[in-house]
């Protein structure tokens, strides 16, 4: 079949000269060509940060938890995808909404046509893939606060409403024409749409379901829960760098002018600046450079620039990443204050920092830029005007209160139901062994004084 | 030498345009552009996979078979590249075969032109990667059957034969214009030439070995021998997932109109359906819901969605995906019944899931899809003919029992000259330490009960 | 705002045609298209071999030490971008130098075009990111002779002068314009400016850090302190292997006729040729197949493959990469010997076989594909002329001589400073607990007879 693909394409390829110069869409159909492999690379990439997700949960929680937390992002990427096919992308994009300014309708069970038609930038299908991979990197963010205790049975309700009422109506105001858009709101790949939804599901799940038992102590002090693997950690955090790319750059949708390069420049300098400003702090208040302080600082970083990567200038986008990595530091600390434990730091990274992120555009978004991408203007520093920060904060708190209600109100459903945390006996023993049955690490937990009663199956 | 290369390219864009209206070739040489960039970005997925299988191999393995299992698969990866490049290639494709419907002959030690000529729709040497990467793939999976138990030099003398008489000529039957081309075989990217046969490769190979020890008792009863790292196999499954888009996708070929983008979405559902229905099937049944089911149902998705993939509609995809999950549990107790022990699940994941994929474009390809890709017919449900749904069962019985009679001949010589099974107490011990002399994880091993000889060297 | 795009692109696309013909930028503008998105995928491909660095640094080195060993990682890459923002790039690509074939001046704090400009092969930005990538990856070399026993700070001090006056000054030399390339020096990817600079580093460090805690014995001989995951070890490798498609065949810069896909044709039967010679060599001489020599040999194949990819008939490429892996198997015995300790064999695996594959290029080099390139001449072989081999033998000794004085000097003034090794007391209890105050696997080194101080915190 390869071959005959190849025989039918060279004979197209011997014909398309003479078509090139018979009629006008040729050079259309080149430009659409190259769209559809950029969009496809930045699909690819923006699963492959699923990797991240789950080398990131898996690194940071413990080894009784680990087979759980890891195939549990396995399950909610092939519900989710399910669930987004035939609901979520007809509320977020769908075209005949009476409500268009708040939720689209249509195109459920989506059956897009099979290649590009006259004029199209790219097929619609490889446009919903890259969608998808959006909503299903917000849903792995939500997990951060489900972490360690939640049963399974709550991740797969929680997928159901997440992937198509929460996160395609957000999606919808900002992106899809809705009324956040129509204010000009900036939010090139996401700070707010993908990060700060994912964290507030999180930070709504974690207060619901209460701290992880010995997490904090009568007296109100914190201890620390460090997770199993902090090799994982470190290569989670690369391959979401790595991934990266295709979110912000991807967000492009067009090669055109090649404008996508300097968005990737951009988001370069804001992870290494979130880097190196959280080991630094890390290391000058605690005496210690902290690892995972430093992880966290990369990835807050990563998440501030997603909002503002199109739209300032290099030196902004290292003050943004510095500051991001700062923030976290200090963030992490104010969440264990508040005792809300936020077990794989999904409020500090994705929270705080997409809102930070969200909002530096109101700041250091240039005009030049807001008239490049098109969307809104410049902010305080290069205009004087407050308008664009008063528009970045606006979708911060109407996107935030949206998610932050529904989530709570589902999960607390959820909750009053079918329940939504393990037994204490349950998390104590680890929810690879009362969720599935078996450990995810079963000859190093035979051996551990946690659990001792070994079903022998392992010669 | 950089700076030189970007002088140089500038210099020849600057004359450019004044060639392109000049001359014919311009759009068709930018046509190559794009495909040469498509299949080297699917090339690489498809290489990437291999990390999937280290991953999903030592995960579902023990820890002291873990550096045997992980290094193999690198090496045989090198011994199967000079191989086909040497002689696999020439029978799959090479054009001068007096059998020409049954093999190829000709490309040996392949040389290929340095880049692509007047016309081509890619350059030579890139369609060779490409092949070559399938190859492995289908390589990969035969070690299933290989594992915890088979002599190192077994991998080796096995990779000569199958990468040069075994898999060469099944993908020349099917894809290389061989007489099940003609006949319109489906098999878009390869659930009958990849995923079979490297499926009945570890067929052939389990029963040679016969079971590890511990793995069934005297009463016939099976034990389960579970992998030592679920995290590994989760992250293997998402690598797997990620790298399948080359390899389905990738099989367009060429950009065209965008098509590839289609079979991108359609390998989504089917993969995602996989997995939802795999982990429902388990938690019905058996009251837990299992990791592994769902790992190897998610895999079983794809696997069935590969033959299928460019032919049939979303529902469709989706179908086949949530039955190849199903399919899966039910498989792998059906081998444990047969006494089979299938260490990888490659009988199940690649074996089942791929005579599923290829018999279900038999009934669900539509007319209009295989007329698109120009192969075959419409099946069942479409077009009311059993036709299509007979040639697919040719094409997996024929394929099926060549590669069975062909891996199991090999092997038994294997067996009775060199040896295929390592002595008992070696397969107690281990295959690091047996084949290799050192352990994958030395530090842990050290304090295991299985082995306690400590050779001291870490202070 | 995505949509927006997509509306504005999707008229820009129906007015694109008119302008095709109307103007003649049209086709130039899709070259540059081609180009950008590949040498994006190539930057990406690369900054993914980091995720193969923090595997391979990792799993060569002991669990104390883990965390340490993958979070620097992390860490310098935010530090080095930074760096190399700010001043390297300037030193080795800007262009108002007064000594210009020494070193480049201008462009620090680099603030590209935020768009390709008329003529442009590729935007700007794009070009950054792939040189910065290259940096990251030599830098990340360098660690290798830091292993295990180097102070957090060293790392920071050493990257801001690696990124600044060590890398980018053979950068300028040999892809810059500089001396070595008006002489004619073949290093199409960096076998010398990445591999051979990155190893000299590590030698001037593990010089001067004197070896690890146990390896030498009082007698002279040399103990094995094996690596604590092969697994990890494994991975690493497949990971390096993938990226380095982007690393030899993003070095084309141009999509052009295709040249591409010969040059990563090339590179891969070099690593292929390496993992089988390395494997056969070491289980001809130890009777064991030692799969930490393969994994070595097949990055040899890759690294000696990276000069000669775009310069070399296939059958060479084979022969290089062959006897790389039998290079590295007696390299690592000499270091041995001359006790110097490489805990990552970086000496060997880049040092080694960056100069055999540097050299190599003045043997096969083929005078076509000299030509083709444009840079040099053929070697030995296909001319009978000795005059590229002192090319390369020359580039090999001034470039790793400078390098040699730079590291050496400079990591001397680190010793003898702020000093650059830990304590015997911190080597011992591992730097993941001396440099940042928590273990790598907090669960597993609790119960590790080697330090039981134990600090409770885990449930």
């Amino acid at each position: 079949m390869l071959k005959r693909l190849l025989l039918t394409s060279s004979l197209l390829l011997l014909a398309f000269p003479a078509m090139a110069f018979a009629e006008e869409p040729a050079a259309a159909t080149l430009d659409m060509g190259l769209n559809t492999i950029w969009i496809m690379l930045s699909f690819i990439l923006v699963l492959l940060m699923q990797g991240g997700f789950i080398l990131l949960e898996s690194g940071s929680t413990r080894m009784k938890n680990a087979g759980h937390v890891a195939g549990k992002t396995i399950f909610t990427l092939g519900l989710g995808t399910l669930v987004y096919w035939a609901f979520g992308y007809g509320i977020a994009y769908g075209g005949d909404s009476p409500l268009s300014s708040l939720f689209g309708w249509g195109d459920f069970f989506y059956n897009p046509a099979i290649a590009a038609g006259e004029g199209d930038a790219f097929p619609p299908a490889v446009y919903f893939l890259f969608q998808l991979a959006f909503v299903l990197i917000s849903l792995s963010i939500a997990w951060g606060g489900f972490a360690e205790r939640a049963k399974l049975s709550s991740y797969l309700i929680f997928t159901l409403f997440f992937a198509v009422i929460i996160y395609p109506v957000i999606a919808h105001w900002i992106w899809g024409g809705g009324w956040l858009a129509e204010d000009g709101a900036q939010d090139y790949a996401g700070s707010t749409v993908v990060h700060l939804t994912g964290a507030i599901a999180a930070f709504a799940a974690t207060v619901l379901l209460k701290p992880r038992i010995g997490k904090f102590n009568k007296d109100g002090s914190a201890n620390e829960i460090p997770g199993h693997n902090q090799v994982y950690s470190a290569l989670s955090v690369l391959l979401l760098w790595v991934g990266w790319f295709g979110f912000n750059a991807g967000s492009a949708l067009t090669i055109g002018d090649g404008f996508l390069g300097y968005v990737a420049f951009t988001t370069m300098l804001g992870a290494g600046a979130g880097a190196v400003s959280a080991l630094l702090i890390s290391w000058a208040v605690q005496g210690k450079a902290d690892i995972t302080t430093m992880l966290n600082g990369t990835l807050a970083g990563l998440v501030a620039i997603t909002a503002s990567c199109a739209f300032v200038e290099p030196w902004a986008a290292v003050v943004i990443g510095l500051a991001a990595g700062v923030l976290v530091f200090y963030s992490v600390k104010f969440f264990e204050k508040l005792k809300v434990d936020d077990p794989i730091y999904a409020l500090s990274v994705h929270g705080m920092a997409g809102i930070w992120g969200t909002l530096a555009n109101g700041i250091f978004a240039t005009q030049e830029l807001a008239e490049k991408v098109g969307v809104g203007q410049g902010g305080l520093i290069d205009t004087g005007s407050w308008r664009q920060l008063w528009v970045q904060f606006e979708s911060v708190v109407v996107s935030g209160a949206y998610a932050l209600v529904l989530s709570f109100a589902i999960l607390y459903v959820i909750k009053k139901t079918v329940g939504f945390r393990v037994t204490e006996e349950q998390e104590i023993i680890g929810l690879d062994m009362s969720e599935h049955g078996s450990y995810g690490y079963p000859e190093q937990m035979k051996k551990s004084r946690v659990f001792k009663a070994g079903n022998g199956i392992i010669p």
